[in-house]
């Protein structure tokens, strides 16, 4: 069964198509990506489990291949140049489609230089964890890290296709899948009473891979994602309630210089603690806090700060992230299950009282 | 007296101002940039004719400056990469404004960078050389280059305003003055015979730097770009007849590796060689092309290839320029004065032919 989520989008609109075995299917492949010539960019890990069919797929193109390390760090304007002298190399031109093959990193990488190779040309997303396929790979969001902080150059660019195939999640790492799950979790905790139930209910069948309840949450996923992208594209307002837990969680990663916890772990931890906040500010029960953080510990997530961590030097990663405005914090905090919301002017203290409640020094 | 065209981008508008002593306007400069923080790019050739009365116009805000080394070396990642640092240090967030004080290097660098920061913030340019004033401050076309050519990586990122200052031309070298009216008489060639035979008759006045006629060539030029902007702002069409000369132009900055003629030189030399190649195949009369040839002589612009350049090498220089298509080369050529048009499909041999003919071996 194929599940197919629109993202509308006018003349940028595009379909993100979710089934089991899309990877062996070549025909849909080949008629994805258009243009003359293809880049396609993966990682070490995943490209021996599917690079191969991809480039079958697409051998009636001049095709090219960049396969660079796993890692957050690969997420640079280095990496991008590396891709620029690939397509430079090969002769690419306006007609050249870039083909991201990876996570969520090999994804933002992708199509940051898409968005800027002579000025835009299209790309196609085949996200294989957990955490791009429900999150990165849907939106236009595309961006590379600074030593300084993540994400903090970027374009906003729109790819033309999402092909998701969740059997390729089978071959994750455990900790990735958990990771990915977070992101599952935030659409309930935003704004999906229902589906955080749903989730609640599901969890062990989630863990285990069981296939029906993952299509099932990755379609529901994808569909509120790109619900919020079509109403909000470039995140002038409704859009920054999915960095629920973002700002913290970046601070978090930016001070583990992304070698600590990874962006799913961090925004689990970040997620508890916009709701421990939002408790201490009086906004929204502690018990929907206790239910978020169980439903997270329940698929293997942390909700604590790991150690070793000061919570002014978090505050101050927290105000280099870009979510801030005029270097005043803009947190999305929620009124409990299902209902985000963003709030301006919150006092550090309390900012600082919830990272030490999280565990922060 | 204040000159004021407008360029129309719906929400995305913003004025052009063209005075003569504009820069002394403290009130103008910090009434028209923005935000929280400032950061000011400018190089070490204009920081010391201008920077001082810049800083000084945005004492108010929280104010940053990188000051480059003059030259089209400067256009690159690297150097972005600077300005992405510096911005950082300063704890800019999305609410930073860019002002690009200097030539076309700074104001396309700083426009890319400004395209980039949080995924865009505005920019200001204030052009100093007569090329950034007439063509490269106004449209949002910003870039860098690679070593495998000019503007290969860039974004489409409006201005929110363009201050032009005509005093700043007085201490412009000659030769960029000169390299300046290449694009000038570009406008008349491509779709204004009126402006054309207008620069016939001025063109002592404008090399001498009569104020009236500076002023009214930079008006006519800006008005005839922001029209053009207007209509096909992404160069889905007609914006692409702006390239007249840039084909041929680029392949010869880039075989020169951007040391020999400059890119006003280039695109003068491209010009002839465009108008050269359009009466080889029988599109336009030669009587034109000498026109052509003479008012940029008189302007004092090169109009043949510098020795030494191989025509298979432009050519193939030429076929990885951006305006190529599904490496088909679709070039800009004339049907005479003020009649540019859009062709594919050119024999290789006439190019060749035409290249061989302009000087090249």
């Amino acid at each position: 069964m194929k599940r197919v989520v629109d993202v509308q989008l006018g003349a940028r609109s595009y379909p993100v198509s979710i089934a089991p075995g899309l990877l062996d299917d070549a025909n849909t492949i080949a008629a994805t990506v258009g243009g003359r010539h293809a880049l396609i960019v993966s990682n070490e890990v995943v490209a021996p489990l599917a690079l191969a069919r991809v480039q079958q797929a697409l051998s009636a193109k001049s095709v090219a291949t960049v396969v660079l390390p796993d890692g957050e760090v690969q997420k640079s304007l280095a990496s991008a140049d590396r891709l620029f002298a690939a397509l430079a190399k090969m002769g690419a031109s306006r007609d050249a489609t870039l083909v991201a093959l990876g996570g969520g990193v090999i994804g933002d990488l992708t199509g940051f230089a898409a968005a800027l190779w002579m000025r835009g040309v299209p790309f196609v997303q085949i996200p294989t964890t957990l955490l791009a396929m429900v999150d990165s790979s849907v939106g236009g969001k595309t961006a590379v890290n600074l030593a300084q902080g993540k994400n903090l150059v970027g374009a906003f660019h729109q790819p033309r296709a999402v092909l998701i195939d969740p059997d390729m999640l089978a071959s994750l790492p455990k900790r990735e899948l958990r990771a990915g799950f977070a992101e599952v979790v935030k659409y309930g905790a935003i704004g999906d009473h229902a589906f955080f139930a749903w989730l609640e209910h599901h969890a062990e069948a989630l863990l285990m891979l069981k296939p029906d309840s993952t299509a099932e949450a990755i379609e529901r996923s994808v569909r509120h994602k790109a619900g919020v992208v079509a109403r909000d594209e470039r995140e002038d307002g409704e859009r920054a309630l999915l960095n629920f837990g973002h700002t913290f969680g970046h601070a978090i990663e930016t001070l583990g210089e992304y070698r600590g916890l990874n962006h799913g772990e961090a925004v689990a931890v970040g997620m508890v603690l916009a709701a421990e906040l939002s408790a201490r500010l009086g906004m929204a029960p502690s018990a929907d806090h206790d239910r978020l953080n169980d439903l997270l510990v329940r698929l293997g997530l942390p909700t604590r700060i790991p150690p070793g961590y000061a919570a002014d030097k978090l505050l101050d990663a927290m105000r280099l992230d870009k979510k801030a405005l005029s270097g005043q914090l803009r947190l999305i905090l929620w009124r409990g299950i299902g209902r985000a919301e963003v709030v301006s002017a919150v006092p550090d203290a309390k900012i600082l009282e919830t990272l030490k409640a999280g565990g922060a020094l």
